[in-house]
């Protein structure tokens, strides 16, 4: 297998902390990184060998940063057509604008699922107010109504409990178009990672559980998921099937909601290493950042298994900050900041993992598995 | 206790991979690195928020390293007088003038190992022939004859194994002073790392077991090191008297000749991370590179204990990266390169850590705890 040699370049477009982590992954395995942002300082450009501070409309600057590096990858899937436009022509990039496409677009994605076998939630496709009173007649309500685009951490989207909510939301989640989604009573909210290698072999962490705080931001994860080991096992599964199907080189996150029953519903696929699996850092061998940096450069993937269970708490916003000094204390706890220069509220500034015996997650109770975090 | 606050910038003397690899570890904790090294593009500016090129003689370029970091580390002992002439005055310097001024002259090492009770082979400096030959009467042969400054990998010693060695060593190990160490016939060589917090709490790593190449550079570490327990905890004991009797904020290693009889005499010490401690990077939770950075920044120490055994070797000069391929395909091995362009014979260009069950190191043989590495 042909990869990337040592001291070679890979191109990061975008600058927070998902592409920092990969970053730091990356040199780890002697490769440098290139940081392309619109912000200068931004933290992925403070662990770089080399950054680019230009807006994303900026075809020159995208021409010479796929002329200075080897291969380019994406911290985030919003990326813009254009860009993809100017890159794609001059350099690899992983993943593909295929793959990005779809995952940008949550019509396309609702049909990727289809396409692959993973069941979702009811749902239809919103252009107009009256395709909206038709959504609502076939799906019922409450039901979720969400922008197609650039929709994250619950940006985007508004639950319509009555019919007379319609009209309101879907003034404000302009511009359409939107999909209606069945409202899904979930049981828990689940996800799973895979990492799909340059020579289609693919290695799935095990599924976590996942809490959102009151602002739809991420706050834990349990490693593993305290669910049915067949739900468990049915979210990798799916995983799987996205990173094939995608065809993807890299890692994928897929969100999944488990139902009361036990079965579960996809939701949203993220083709990059994905909040819920910085967990990966301490209790695998090698982490989401790892084996994204494995794939993308061509290298064969590490083993995804788990030495130990964890628990993930993300740091955001001043409150976040006001717990550093203490969490930084904490026995058996990996503290990481993401070198962002302002602590405003709602953003992500930094997470903590516990670390936790290989099965003790089982037998604790939240408050003995958090221990402080 | 008072720390560096979130993104404050640690200055690292230095650029190779120890200051490399502690500014991926002080990025993990929020901060910004700025690395200081004469050669453009040196390891740890590839990853670093900062950097300043310029040669150590340079006082200017100094003071305004001084100015632009809150606290100043250094990834190597030797730092020129000059540099902590100008540097100590204007900024923290962790470690400090007193540690580095020991570590980097044998003599005073020698004399520092007698006051703190540390055993080290009879020595006797030598300033000229005369006094050259009144060592070899009274300390015998063989003896190892070496410089008191700037040795390190085998380089500035040799061995004197009859009379007439030794007009030629003294010839050619110019500039004296030199000193002379009666020959210890060792049956292994350990290491111990031990970090102190800036609060005086000291956490020391399980005592490894080092093997060396024919060329006196490091190959193989085996952590936890395969001798008597009384041996090991003699050598972790010694380490954190020289942690303490060095007043030292940050990490030091302190390698011993384990004697056939089981009892240990002190070696050298480094005052930084340490190539026998690499294993740490995986095999514990905090490696000895996280706990330099929260030593240097002020924060609280991690626990020092090891949650696998460990094997760790050396990729050196072209036959080590020869064997790269391979290594990044080896299960549960994890793969480290520094960046470095060019592979020069004897140049430390990277390294492989093996993870093992823990205990299963002393149950292993040779062959089956390299595993391929």
């Amino acid at each position: 297998m042909s990869f990337l040699p040592p001291g070679a370049t890979i191109g990061i477009l975008g600058g927070g902390q998902l592409g920092r982590m990969s970053a730091l992954a990356a040199a780890r395995l002697g490769y440098r990184c290139h940081v392309f942002a619109p912000e200068p300082d931004s933290p992925g450009m403070l662990v770089a060998a080399a950054r680019t501070v230009a807006p994303y409309e900026d075809a020159a600057a995208l021409a010479a940063f796929a002329g200075a590096v080897d291969v380019v990858t994406f911290e985030f899937e919003n990326v813009p057509a254009r860009v993809l436009e100017v890159l794609a022509p001059l350099v690899r990039c992983r993943p593909g604008v295929e793959a990005l496409r779809i995952c940008q677009d949550r019509l396309a994605e609702k049909r990727f699922f289809r396409s692959i076998g993973v069941p979702a939630a009811p749902w239809r496709a919103v252009h107009d107010a009256a395709e909206l009173d038709a959504a609502i007649a076939a799906i019922g309500l409450p039901a979720v109504l969400k922008t197609t685009r650039l929709g994250y951490d619950g940006r985007g989207q508004a639950v319509l409990r009555r019919p007379e909510d319609a009209a309101a939301a879907f003034a404000r989640l302009a511009p359409h178009p939107l999909v209606l989604e069945a409202f899904v009573p979930f049981a828990a909210e689940i996800s799973a990672i895979a990492a799909r290698g340059a020579d289609g072999r693919v290695a799935v962490f095990d599924a976590v559980e996942n809490r959102h705080s009151a602002a739809h931001i991420l706050d834990l994860s349990f490693a593993p998921a305290r669910v049915p080991a067949a739900a468990a096992a049915a979210a990798r599964d799916n995983v799987r099937r996205v990173a094939e199907g995608l065809d993807l080189v890299g890692v994928v996150a897929l969100e999944v909601f488990l139902l009361p029953d036990g079965s579960l519903l996809g939701n949203e696929i993220a083709p990059r290493p994905h909040n819920s699996g910085h967990w990966t850092l301490e209790a695998c061998a090698a982490s989401q950042f790892e084996q994204h940096a494995r794939a993308v450069a061509g290298l064969p993937l590490a083993a995804a298994e788990r030495h130990s269970d964890a628990v993930m708490r993300n740091l955001v916003g001043p409150e976040g900050m006001a717990r550093w000094p203490a969490l930084v204390g904490l026995p058996g706890v990996a503290p990481h900041l993401y070198g962002k220069a302002e602590a405003r509220p709602g953003r992500k500034l930094g997470h903590a993992t516990r670390l936790l015996p290989l099965g003790a997650l089982a037998r604790l109770d939240e408050a003995e598995a958090l221990g402080g975090l």
